[in-house]
């Protein structure tokens, strides 16, 4: 399993996209996918969630050759740089949507037992297919204009955020009072995305991108870690290429506990995902 | 496995209460429960997706002897009136939060090979250990006096609704337009909610309430079928006793597919679980 060399990257696209180079996974037989978490995409000592969640989603899609509908992670244990294996399982193939489970799993450090790392269970279609009838309610979010959003710097706020060169985030500045010990207390956070490497968004990209804002509990004062024990995304169209506006909300953080909501916007005005998740809240 | 004349219904209280006894499950060795789904809580042709959620949610809360925290159901095939299987796994076992699936397979009536009919991710833990703070900033639904609500009379509308008489529930007035062809067109659907038998909330019933109220697409002047393709609840606390206040919205229909988000409080002003589902927009 670990004898691959220059594993072909045979379900990232040969793009050069450090996105695709970073989710491809390669077919090692029946409903197993091998997949190398890059360093690159490390948070804290760990690797970020939302690009585990697009490695085991890219391997589920193989699976149930479509693309992601509505997708549910269950994190389990932090993920490392390094081989992972990617198990997936079809539980229903139908005419226009199908249902499967991805379990992503790598060998503990000390004792080389195989540990879940991520657990999807997931319905793919193809979005094309879809009429085309819009009658979204929503509204995308009040956000000033691209050039007046701005970046945040990760090196001065914590360590090894590499994953934060992996996108290009231009956040409201309303949303980052935070880093000057005034955060706005709305539990808002929102601004323009893209992924760094210029790679346009597709559903897939999407599963990363809900999750790739700084956690709106900073906006609360609480700047800590913040795990996700669960995230469900619905991908509810192909994405226009360009920028993405992402909002999150939480408006039930209590016991401990806060729900996290996003939604993301294409360059053409549509809602194209809206995900929410349960993660654990940081210490006061 | 359909030998039990008079199955033990030792994981549904012995309460008398009608809910307890259709999602009550009974141990048939390691990871594998037996259960029967009752024709009274049928909806046409099959059994009500979200009593068969709370079935197997049971099943998985005594695999991980826990109450629910975040469950993910898909639906794969509709449920009939009958014994079905519930197989369970456990995922991981932590201290404070334990994850896994389940499975729930009945046969089919022609072939007799077991069908899945949903299959659940679901994380579960002890409410009761969550710390008391509440900073909610959500706030609930601005409902009429519980006297000023109504009911509406299933029989009226569709056949074969029986489970509508497992619920007392109370419409906002606001939200009835449908039913003489003025439907309001905000996507919403809310009232006042509690189980017919009586039986006080706990996390598990919330699981079945969360998607008890009418479909929010009548309130668009489309009453048609609207099925769940996947539903996700968070359980944010142990409800208190009494009338639940549930709202439903949708804010992107699209694509012939919307979500469906659910909040429900209890009577003591808590936002105790959150919820949204994809589901099939019935046809114009």
């Amino acid at each position: 399993m670990t004898s691959v060399a220059e594993p072909e990257r045979s379900l990232g696209r040969a793009s050069g996209s450090e996105f695709d180079q970073a989710t491809g996974v390669t077919s090692e037989g029946p409903h197993a996918y091998r997949a190398e978490l890059p360093q690159k995409w490390r948070v804290g000592g760990g690797i970020n969630g939302g690009l585990v969640l697009a490695v085991a989603a890219r391997a589920l899609g193989a699976e149930l050759d479509g693309s992601p509908f509505a997708v549910t992670a269950h994190y389990l244990s932090a993920s490392r740089a390094g081989v992972a294996t990617v198990r997936t399982k079809a539980l229903k193939r139908g005419r226009s949507l199908s249902t499967g489970t991805a379990s992503l799993l790598q060998a503990d450090k000390a004792t080389g037992e195989l540990r879940e790392r991520v657990h999807l269970l997931g319905t793919y279609g193809d979005h094309s297919r879809l009429d085309g009838e819009v009658r979204t309610s929503a509204v995308p979010p009040d956000l000033p204009p691209l050039d007046e959003c701005l970046p945040i710097d990760g090196a001065s706020i914590v360590t090894h955020m590499d994953v934060m060169d992996r996108t290009e985030i231009r956040y409201d500045p309303s949303c980052l009072g935070w880093l000057k010990g005034k955060p706005s207390g709305r539990g808002v956070m929102q601004g323009w995305v893209r992924l760094a490497d210029g790679r346009d968004p597709d559903p897939l990209s999407l599963l990363f991108v809900v999750d790739a804002l700084a956690p709106v509990a900073v906006d609360f004062g609480l700047p800590g870690w913040c795990p996700t024990l669960e995230l469900t995304a619905h991908v509810r169209a192909d994405p226009a290429p360009g920028w993405l506006r992402v909002r999150h909300s939480t408006r039930n953080f209590a016991g401990g506990l806060l729900e996290e909501d996003a939604e993301v916007w294409d360059s053409a005005g549509r809602l194209v995902a809206q995900s929410r998740q349960l993660a654990k809240a940081p210490k006061p």
